[in-house]
């Protein structure tokens, strides 16, 4: 008898190499499949929802795995706590269908990139914010962000040199705020069926030019339309992106 | 021809071994004396308002020094930002009166102090807030933390083994907020005209034993009046607690 268990995680990705294992360095993925190994007395793969890259963060990324051992959920959920490193939590862990796979039953996800714009960032969301030191102007990135909404090819946003069957993808909605306390960080949110390798990054690069002025907000169309990646602004750094929820 | 001049600091003391100067270890009055020292060309002295122990952190912590050097202020603060780490932070430099010093002209200071009281606390806040793994009665804390507003003699606060001329301290106000966001967490404003070493922290683990239910609130007006220490609580941990301002 296996289960098929749904883990929900939460990580300050800073000092790791990103979610999926890698030759070198201390991989999010790695960490859990270290975890559980013990307690299910073999090695175990992981699946993570989305392969979050190097710094990113995550305030819900859901991983699936099997396992014969008959350890309760709540029981399994604070014995990984209690060995994972303070920057990688579990908030929950449920038995989910046996077909019910972390990756390829998303049906959608949501992420939030912030911005720090002003002359400095506090040492309190420097690793959280990508510090961009000149004001920006909210109203003309949201304003631009909207020729994005919808099913469109973002070729133009996807990372260079990425080779992925269709880079078809619909954008649902692009919503943003300004935060309250001491650094009042820009945070946009942005949810669609799914994502291009660093195309969340590439879109806030993008809209960074646009609200900086350096760039009017027309040509955020005419960049998706030319799919061409040379067109687009340079990539947001990591840091500032974190994975919100996964829908499924 | 010197100058006086006061800098408004921020930092994250995680790394630091406090605002003092030390035998051993970084400390936040060393890494401002050595930044200052190339521009002034010669060793300086800098004051702090507060001497924060290893591990709190300041939103706002004020510092004087005495500098010939003629170098603008505005210049002077983003020369600091370039070389100084970036969990250490100058928000601004002023010119002051030449007998304004950072510690004795202070008539008052602000604390902060965060408590997540959650099964976890997420990979953003640990390193701000002390964790405690139980709900904890933020009405029970505001209500016992009445018995300490007002001139009172806080002997039974104060770090054992303090000697100090007096114990006699004003607590102008204590407030408490229930954050939003994923931790909630608990935030405890302190308001005094001075505090003696850990005050705030033995009220805070003294509160936290009222709202964790294990002691009456009415316990805290009578460790008040003990002046023993040893009928306090325990010191809650340096990473929960913020110097917020410095009053002048």
């Amino acid at each position: 008898m296996t289960r098929n268990l749904k883990l929900t995680l939460q990580y300050d990705g800073t000092p790791y190499v990103g979610w999926q294992r890698q030759a070198a360095g201390t991989s999010i993925q790695g960490l859990i499949e270290e975890a559980l190994a013990p307690i299910e007395g073999n090695p175990v793969t992981v699946h993570g929802a989305g392969r979050t890259d190097a710094g990113v963060h995550a305030l819900e990324q859901v991983a699936t795995v099997t396992l014969t051992s008959t350890i309760g959920e709540a029981t399994l959920c604070r014995a990984l706590n209690a060995v994972l490193p303070d920057d990688v939590r579990v908030l929950a862990v449920q038995e989910a269908p046996p077909d019910f796979h972390a990756r390829f039953s998303a049906t959608g996800k949501t992420y939030e990139y912030r911005i720090v714009d002003a002359p400095f960032a506090s040492p309190f969301i420097y690793r959280y914010a990508w510090h961009v030191p000149q004001a920006l102007d909210v109203e003309a990135m949201r304003a631009a962000a909207t020729a994005l909404i919808g099913r469109h090819d973002f070729a133009a946003f996807q990372a260079a040199g990425s080779t992925v069957a269709s880079t078809e993808r619909t954008v649902e909605a692009i919503e943003w705020e300004r935060g309250g306390g001491f650094d009042r960080p820009i945070a946009m949110r942005i949810t669609g069926d799914g994502f291009l390798r660093h195309m969340v990054r590439n879109i806030v690069g993008t809209l960074v030019e646009v609200g900086s002025g350096r760039w009017e907000g027309s040509t955020v169309g005419s960049i998706l339309a030319s799919r061409a990646r040379a067109r687009a602004g340079p990539t947001a750094p990591a840091h500032g992106l974190f994975l919100v929820a996964v829908r499924y």
